[in-house]
């Protein structure tokens, strides 16, 4: 595994790698290097043969992550960049559009990775800690986790994710507005009940262990199926049902020319536990 | 805050409107005049600067609404209109989908105000009570509340907005299919358990409560923040995940300029609360 | 009712009909002659005057499906028969295209017939059981169901439906992702939580009288109005707002011309059952 | 026909209507009031039974219109309004997107008109002139008319509907750049070149007389025919072709059952004009 | 090659089939039995493994088709059928919508044929004969041919497709409404100066030798290369760009990997003409 | 200006690049590095606050490019470096989906770059000369210019771009499914009258003077406006026209606040050329 400034990422288990947001001190709040190396440490993960699986989680006791650094912002952020610049506001608008969409993209690149993501939550989750999660595949938290789309208390409507992804990972548009509008903080307890969470363990490491248990059980599938299934799934989220379908069938036109299939139905008929290429 | 004939409108709270529907002895049932002018109140509300939070509700102890008035739509209604002008059945579906479309319209004002619409229900909130309630943003009810997709009972598909909006705002297809298809009467705890509804309280006095509080809480954000995340979420729940990442940084590039940002901030240093501008 | 090979197909009440999955000592596993005969079965009872509702079940006690037949796909499924014409790589992925596209016809079926189809599930309701079930517009199970998205367990992405329509009848994405990604099993409670399911029974024989209650209920009301709002969630489901309500005046400007609106009025006032035309 | 104060409508043929942009002093140029009577004109022409075709044209001998009066504009128009009310830049922002969605609905009232519109352009045509004439259905021009997608020059990226329409009422998208982006003058024969004009005239008499002899033509056809052509048209060409065929077949399994297709029929065995009743 | 009724299929080139309308008494008129068979004529070739390209004509001197047999219509069409069963508006709509969508479906089977489709067209080619034609992927006519838009003079909006197709073949929007709206009959001339055909030639015997010239040069490429392209050129019409880029990649994924591509290389290198297995 | 290896890039006239694909001896064909390299020099320009304006064009007299250097992509291409990885087809097909993406982003970025692109072409300009002038906003030729959609000739369905863009920059389906279909080759006359180029001109020197006069007077004009609508365009291109003048309206609401607006109205008035500030 590569070493990296604010992220530690290790492999708990074969094909899994761990990535954790790694400023405890400042409960893990980001500021630009941040997001900028870890779309680094997503684009890497996605094309590594050695990765099936990725936990995303936050270091220390405290917190996933506290959002964005805001002093770290107001000092050195998109708005004092635009400041010095120029007066117009016009062109103030258009360096803020192109800091936005590459701040977007760096979210993003978790949602892009072609292995599934685990993000387990513990702490403070606020702001663009829901941005990074609602890329996430799979959701787990921790009974005492606090979220909060956190944006709106500081003037803002969320822009790096979290406002165009959260109605489409949940299904109560009435919550997903009042916690967006409200900036209200909500428990782990909440998110399971509405569909944002799908676990939540009693502390962190609880909450680890059922992320490496799940990361484990899909590193052991065929990559080749487990990394469609993603695809296909991501697809169907954003095209309607015939072109999904249409979709599918192409993919899978290929993907079905696989070994794996051989392998892992010869696997079940004998009960023993198949082993993949490398993808 | 203007006068309306079937509609009392005032501001129990600085910045909060309370909308109520105001034809209690007849179940706040609705005729043609009475969508008319629904519009014209929530026209005028979502361009008022004195305004950043609605409360939408019905007056009298029975009933949110309990529909559309099927006897005044026996007599005067789209079908009777039709009935005198021509008997081609060509021009009687140009006659009603210019009808249908003018109701729709009426109801989506609600949907396409600028501040945020918090519908709190009790008693009946039949057909029409569930058209306009799929379009507030945040929805609220009584334990005693009974809901129901009525148009199926009387030999129609709903057609003002509900058969468009409620597999939109609630996650699961089967449940919004069941009720929709049925017409079965569905409670206040069905509804928050499949996600409707966010809240669900014992009585009126305490569902109106909650309304408000919520409306209050809203009013004290920042309004470039919260009118921007309706509109955001909005957008997200009709377009692409690319298409909303896009629209949201052209969003951004001018709202992020807004003095409210410093404001919200310095507020949250201090620890006192933020005065924001009129919108 | 016309006799199949493969199901059984009665009317177990007026307008109802009741279709099971007959090959029960198989576990009422699929192989290509089924899904043909599963699409003629729809297609037929789709434009029969005399149905108002289906319930779509599995003949036996142990299963619903337990999916697609592996051992005959093994034997004569579209890798074999690919196997003897060609062995280049872009031939192959065309014909299985061809296949994957005829075989997601068949299931969509279900979703195209124009009556409701009410889907009660027990036992084991694995792989191709989810494809046929999310088709379906209201979901019931026993509580001893087992399901799973078994097909990443055989090194497969599922290609016939449940990837595209599994995110829009459950509005967990999260638990969408966790399931279809790992094929574990889930239970009837599960799938009730999520609100994959609308209701859970004790056991087979509750889970077909609550579907059997249902689809009297449905078939007692307009076919016009009944099957319009089938037509009109379907087509929400997949389009835009504004696209789902042009098409919805456009559809009812003909269906509210007709005489099942007067009828279903007047018996309303009656308190009689009103009768309507076959559709 | 009503009377208007800046535009003079007539009916110079049965169920023909002509409308005159009516300020040929000052080259028909816009001022607010006028776009809004605009709207008033197009909303009425299009459910008055007695037009079933209607031509738009500038009056007097130099102009179509030469765009947006720009003195009035910087006099009265929204920066001007905006100025007075806030110098919050987000504040500012959503000031202006109203003005501009206003100014839009006004223009795309002719294209929502139900009855075809035949617009008919000489001498200058520019700015705005281009937003009007993209939402007719057929354009005719005269072989002096000089056409520009003007904004540019002014500063501005054309909002009014010229950007958004203009690549799908012509192929050629490197001439749609072409213009668009340099406001360079171009001219009736190059138009009619690429398609954007259906036919050139030698002048406006001769543009008139193709205008009045198109709309008569179109006068004599059953209306639910030629409306429902417009409809279908305008819907092809903003959705997949799936969708497209799905509305065609659900606008017309109404729009067949009119007397009109036997009216029609007869009257071409018998040669005769058939007579149509209103619509 | 199999018989037809309705149409004569033979192969003048080695991979090339040619299919003509047969029922030149009654200028290649059509009824319902004929269109059900076009579809088995083109869901065969689509899958022949000997063909690799069509063209499409009409039998006979007089016309490439008339459109619908309006005689047979009347006495056996789909408002005769309707007749008999019901008069409740919204089930002959019903009844009606099906046969529309069935119509259609057999007309897109040219438009699904997995091979490239040229269809040449002479004399009259009216209302069907456009629906047809927008189905085909090259087209080409004679100078004598008179091509109409036909359907508004018999009281109806065209719905078996060239509504929903002609705006998307041909740039021009105001010539697409032109002709539609006004049925008029323009001349192969006009076709391809708007860029409707790709080709006039002098008469029905060139027409169809530049048919068959370009029919045997599509014939000699590599089908996976040109059936392929066929796809990818449907798809991009349909879809956003960055979808069909998506799409594109994944199609590719597999085809690439034909050996067509190192015997079309080598070919090129040794100057042979390249043979490819049959697909 | 920046050097680069592949490319010469200089600044023929204030705020004007002009970009030369730099290979003559080699026809300007593409080999890896090359398209890696073409992504840099656009991006870089994209955000460049010195250039309004870019001119695209082949070094040397013989060719625009003659699209992918084959052989160096049959030694070290995409099926080179999977033939050493894997045999298994899906892992191939995975590889060569990535590999695809990362081209097609390479010359997505001249469509991407925020200013407007000017393809200047001459000689050859075949397969991957095409995806890229697709691209571009403008496109120019000389008149001995040879297109050729060319990949057809090498076994493959072109996947770069032009399948995808082809459609939507030309109006004539027919005649972009005959050039993509049969890789003939065609003239710089008939790219014209299809709308595929702007202008032909006799020779390079020409066809470049016509482009740098076309790039100065885009140079001159406001940037704001010209890049706003460089993206509206695009958007427009993609969108469903409500969506495109809402998107529209957003993104004016900050644009229209430049003091472009004021400076370009007030040199219009005063007959002066105006300055704009650096964007």
């Amino acid at each position: 595994m590569a070493t990296y400034k604010h992220f530690l990422v290790d492999t708990p288990a074969p094909y899994v790698a761990h990535v954790q947001i790694n400023r405890p001190k400042k409960l893990n709040a980001f500021f630009e290097e941040m997001w900028l190396e870890l779309k680094v440490v997503f684009d890497t993960l996605s094309v590594s043969p050695d990765i099936r699986a990725i936990i995303l989680s936050g270091a220390g006791d405290r917190a996933f992550t506290a959002g964005l650094d805001v002093q770290a912002a107001s000092e050195a952020g998109v708005l004092k960049q635009q400041e010095g610049k120029t007066s117009d506001v016009a062109r103030k608008a258009v360096g803020i559009k192109r800091h936005v969409q590459e701040f977007q993209d760096c979210i993003s690149s978790i949602e892009k990775c072609e292995k599934p993501v685990i993000c387990v939550m513990h702490g403070i989750a606020f702001g663009l800690g829901l941005d990074i999660s609602t890329c996430a595949d799979i959701r787990i938290c921790t009974s005492d986790v606090r979220f909060s789309v956190k944006e709106v208390d500081i003037g803002l409507a969320a822009d790096i994710g979290t406002l165009s992804r959260l109605p489409k990972v949940v299904g109560s548009f009435s919550w997903v507005k009042d916690v967006s509008l409200s900036a209200r903080i909500f428990s782990g307890d909440e998110a399971l009940r509405v569909g944002f969470v799908s676990h939540v363990l009693e502390n962190k490491e609880a909450a680890l262990a059922k992320g490496l248990e799940t990361a484990k059980l899909l590193a052991e599938k065929s990559p080749v199926a487990v990394q469609g299934t993603k695809e296909l799934l991501n697809h169907a989220r954003d095209n309607k049902l015939a072109d999904s379908l249409r979709y599918t069938g192409v993919w899978n036109s290929a993907a079905i020319q696989t070994s794996d299939v051989e392998r892992a139905m010869l696997s079940g008929l004998k009960k023993t536990k198949p082993r993949f290429e490398k993808l």
